[in-house]
């Protein structure tokens, strides 16, 4: 599934398209962007955090193949919305854009789904191709064709599946991403060391250090592998109807902290805590080993990640806000729960275990 | 590619879905949706014309299998809006409705459009069943799975590709649609005669009586046979490379046309006039024999559609219109034009002909 290209750059296959992986891999960008998705009109849709460091270089680039435009966003989650979409999609039909239209989005998860949604509706769908620089984004967001917004009534709410051409992936851009973004990003790929290879859950806490210094050589290890576990699963599960549910872990419980924050934890930081909570879960209801939780625990403390809920967050309020989802449905909420470090429990309730409130209740005091 | 069931309704093979057509489906509605697309929530989108005779019925018929919801839009295409699509998808939030959804479009192309591109996005996707009550939505929109909303920029410049999961079609719905929308369908219906089958056209003309009052049996057959023509068309070229062209036929001058006219055109009626005019351009460039403009035009008089353009509508305001959608290439307006009745010329051009300003004015003259 795996190999190296004659940059010394990584090509994994994620189904319908490759994520492609290398250290400096942004001199690169606009040749393989051409490459995967060739077009008359470029458009780089980037925040105005990544834009400023990496998308005038980028734009030079591409002009050489191209009609080139560029439109930055805030940065931050509160504007992956609607309106976005629909500014971002005014200006590209003011700017002439017609479906010969190449979409890219350069910038963290945000970026990557705002600009994946206005590609997978422009013109009823234009090619995006993905350029992840967050930490979070390439080894999640990045696999998976998700795309959307968030409405005042959740994240993610309105969307699309609309894979890319291609995902390209410079490790190099880790060096300037804040550190607690580094080490929330860490979350998504111990998680998903314990749900699928506890090889791999160990050499992240090996690496630890160099991980967290976003050393080009580490980091370019730790998102290949990551890639190569979440792709492996979607193609296994395109539309979530079994497997992919095991990528949910630690979610349950994660999203509802994060949600009761007021969104004041970071998504990988409030993940973190979901993977502790639902571990010892796992435990209690006897699908994992004792020990499970303490284990996931320890990585996630090293890395300076939490691993307790924050006292600020009711636990009856968490409780409340993991029936979000659900509440059409009248049903228990169910949870992805590990068998240990590396395997997942329940695969013939199709990786849903329903728990009971007290349980719940109990692992949440 | 068609069968009849036992109730005497045709089922035709649309690709990812099939077209039920009958006389009196709708009381068979319910059950052919939960058969479907079965779900914990139904929601019904129609327009304030269509949904005062037929949503009500529905509603009744669908409760029995599970939790529906009805919204009603204005009719018209003033509202295939993002603010609508969004209003939508907030009120089916506020309503409780998870991924366990189906849509359905109860209503003409604007329903259809606006309730499948709601279905599209909302929460990445649920499913969609089409009910087309106007002969414009039966025979062309039914097919093809486009959804999508208008901007400020123009016409159905937002949307996605979203197959309904089966299109139901009911002839009887036809006989409290408004004339002058019946005549205009019929324009499409023609236009299908024309690009790929010269013994439907003669049909088409043989039946007018019959087809203008609605009469079920007439109207099932054209139905039936123009879903065929555009669904065979579709399958061979899904997503508009090549083939799919030929079914501009018409509507590169009839969407000027409807531009300029401030859409005060009925869409079928400004196809009617393209199509006589851009017959008239397969003429003079010798594709297609002399005369076939003129047959085209003598089955529209009979349907009461207007063959010339109105004098209101200045030819360089149209010239200058067809450009719209081209001007980001910089290069020439292309044209899908006939080889005469019943198929179409430009196979080894993609089925697009380049065509001079200068003869355009000339026959918009």
């Amino acid at each position: 599934m795996t190999g190296a290209d004659r940059e010394g750059s990584r090509s994994i296959d994620a189904g319908e398209y490759r994520v492609i992986i290398g250290a400096g891999l942004r001199y690169d960008y606009a040749r393989r962007i051409v490459a995967a998705a060739p077009a008359y009109n470029y458009v780089v849709i980037t925040d105005d955090m990544v834009g400023a460091r990496y998308a005038e270089p980028l734009g030079v680039d591409l002009a050489r193949h191209g009609r080139v435009s560029s439109y930055r966003i805030p940065a931050g989650e509160a504007h992956k919305t609607r309106d976005s979409w629909a500014r971002l999609t005014d200006s590209m039909l003011a700017g002439g854009c017609g479906r010969d239209t190449t979409v890219v989005a350069l910038g963290g998860g945000v970026v990557g789904d705002l600009a994946g949604f206005v590609a997978a509706t422009y013109m009823r769908g234009v090619p995006v191709v993905q350029c992840p620089t967050s930490l979070l984004a390439m080894i999640d967001a990045s696999v998976g064709g998700k795309t959307g917004v968030d409405t005042g009534a959740g994240k993610n709410l309105v969307g699309a599946f609309h894979p890319p051409a291609v995902v390209l992936i410079d490790v190099e851009t880790l060096a300037t991403l804040p550190p607690a973004h580094r080490r929330a990003g860490l979350a998504e790929a111990i998680k998903h060391g314990v749900i699928a290879d506890a090889d791999y859950f160990e050499r992240i806490d090996a690496d630890l250090a160099e991980l967290l210094e976003a050393r080009p050589a580490a980091a370019a290890e730790c998102v290949a592998r990551s890639v190569e576990i979440k792709s492996a699963i979607v193609r296994a599960d395109p539309r979530e109807r079994g497997l992919r549910r095991t990528l949910n872990f630690g979610h349950t419980l994660g999203h509802a902290l994060e949600h009761v924050s007021g969104y004041a934890l970071l998504h990988g930081e409030a993940i973190g805590i979901g993977m502790v909570l639902e571990a010892r879960l796992a435990e209690r209801i006897g699908v994992a080993p004792a020990g499970t939780a303490e284990r996931i625990g320890a990585v996630l403390r090293r890395a300076a990640l939490p691993v307790e809920r924050p006292r600020s967050l009711a636990p009856e309020a968490v409780l409340e806000a993991t029936r979000l989802d659900k509440k059409a449905r009248g049903g228990a909420v169910t949870y992805a729960l590990p068998s240990g470090i590396g395997g997942m429990a329940g695969e013939e309730r199709d990786w849903s275990i329903e728990v009971g409130d007290a349980l719940v209740r109990e692992v949440l005091a």
